[in-house]
């Protein structure tokens, strides 16, 4: 496996204080070795966002819809504003130090700093992409487990951050704690209203008939940019598309359904909540195909 | 200010395997320099826990509740339990290390590790505490603020981790620059159901005639180890303790009201949601000096 790169970068928002006022724009680190400080809000309080990229053969996809959602999820989190010049020139340099490979993963991390200083801390990360050829073909088991807040909670309650990216993903993990105790692979997230939400990384869609659907950001859920791809794609073969509420029992009575997140692209659902469904081969491989042949 | 004081544990678990087999206990670093590596699971996804420990002349108080309470959380989140012999003898190297100060915050923390090794990371870190005598003696203005869960989210939905003390803390941040907002320097969290909770980092704690309460921990709320203390020394005084379900009617209503925490210790509120109140200044004085003056 060829070597990870780290790409610390000095100045990631303009608005704040570089780590160093005479060090270049980002610097290679040994990605191996600590470059975070235990006073970092990043690992102390989980206080930072952070996007996970998708590079094929070198090009990062989707990057300007990733950038803007690391704007957005910094503005909810009143974040300086990351200096998106600054993230695309480390990220390119991080693609170009990598040794070339079908597919890597790349996370780009802004904290709030070290507690007490006025720098955030910013990186980009890369590293070959892990195997995940049998879940776009053969499907993913999945569960619905409670979010536990009712549809309208980042209208009433913005605090609670919903719909942020953050690295306080502790509950995340656990869901998917709880859906390998149930027998699963994933998980898609419900209110307590009666909607469906998104999975812990991932993004919802269903197909019914010829539409492809996904739930509104406005539920407090991410705008999933995989998911934005797949309505593109869609639209550009003559499917229509649709963001609407839906329900636990518009999923189960869906004709498709998939998980569909940066790296993984679009795993199809064949099991929810232990029942078997069909998935559809033939849409979720031409999907893959599109997904991986982005040149942008 | 004293030099803060950073140990790093071999091996903060007897369950998993040691950071390196051959290195002692504990180790102390430099904490100006970055000791956490960018894959760890404490920072690129909040998993891990914490405690904030007070060090009053170089006693750790309350030691003891404070090591069970972080061996709940590490359940919890399923992480292997803490070898709490390895943590108090590393707690009292850093104590031992640290000039000298009357008051200090010790914290200790506990993460899955570097995200594909099963080593988990866990370190202590000593420092002077700030000075909080001015929120001690006067008091702090505190604003209700929606935690949009169900009194009843810890049994249903385990997987929301409510209760345990985790790293993701970005949500009790985000709650914190709202209060700022509204011109409270603290929250109060509150149920959808129409009960309070806890403060983002501090239990409530509230007196009616001769009884203090505070509210039950099967809310989903974190058992304090400040109020527990703060219950003790109310019994021994003849004061009553109860803990029961409480209203935001029940907090406007009451003679006397605080969020205690371990550093801070107990704050008297003196303005709720922008309503001003009296504080029990003789009783508020009486616990503080109690709690400044525990051996354990």
């Amino acid at each position: 496996m060829p070597a990870p790169v780290l790409m610390l970068l000095n100045r990631p928002s303009l608005d704040a204080d570089p780590l160093d006022a005479a060090a270049p724009p980002h610097a290679s680190l040994d990605p191996r070795s600590p470059s975070v400080n235990v006073l970092d809000l990043g690992v102390t309080r989980g206080d930072g966002i952070f996007e996970t990229i998708s590079v094929a053969s070198g090009r990062p996809q989707a990057l300007e819809p990733h950038l803007a959602r690391f704007a957005r999820s910094a503005t909810m989190l009143e974040l300086p504003a990351p200096d998106l010049d600054a993230w695309r020139a480390a990220i390119l340099a991080a693609i170009d130090q990598h040794d070339p490979v079908p597919e890597a993963m790349l996370k780009t991390v802004l904290t709030r700093g070290v507690e007490g200083a006025s720098a955030p801390t910013g990186w980009v990360y890369l590293e070959q992409s892990a195997d995940f050829r049998a879940a776009r073909a053969e499907g993913i088991r999945v569960v619905t487990l409670d979010r536990g807040y009712p549809s309208t909670v980042q209208q009433s309650a913005p605090w609670l951050l919903q719909g942020a990216k953050t690295l306080s993903y502790a509950v995340n993990r656990a869901a998917l704690r709880e859906a390998a105790r149930r027998g699963a692979d994933d998980v898609i997230f419900t209110t307590t209203d009666g909607y469906v939400l998104e999975g812990p990384t991932s993004t919802l869609v269903l197909r019914a008939g010829r539409e492809l659907v996904t739930p509104p950001t406005d539920f407090g859920i991410l705008p999933g940019t995989t998911q934005a791809s797949i309505f593109e794609y869609a639209e550009s073969v003559g499917l229509a598309t649709a963001v609407k509420p839906l329900t636990p029992r518009d999923l189960a009575t869906s004709d498709a359904a998939w998980l569909v997140s940066s790296v993984r692209h679009a795993a199809p659902i064949r099991e929810l909540d232990g029942v078997a469904r069909d998935i559809d081969t033939a849409l979720t491989g031409d999907i893959n195909a599109h997904l991986l042949a982005r040149v942008t």
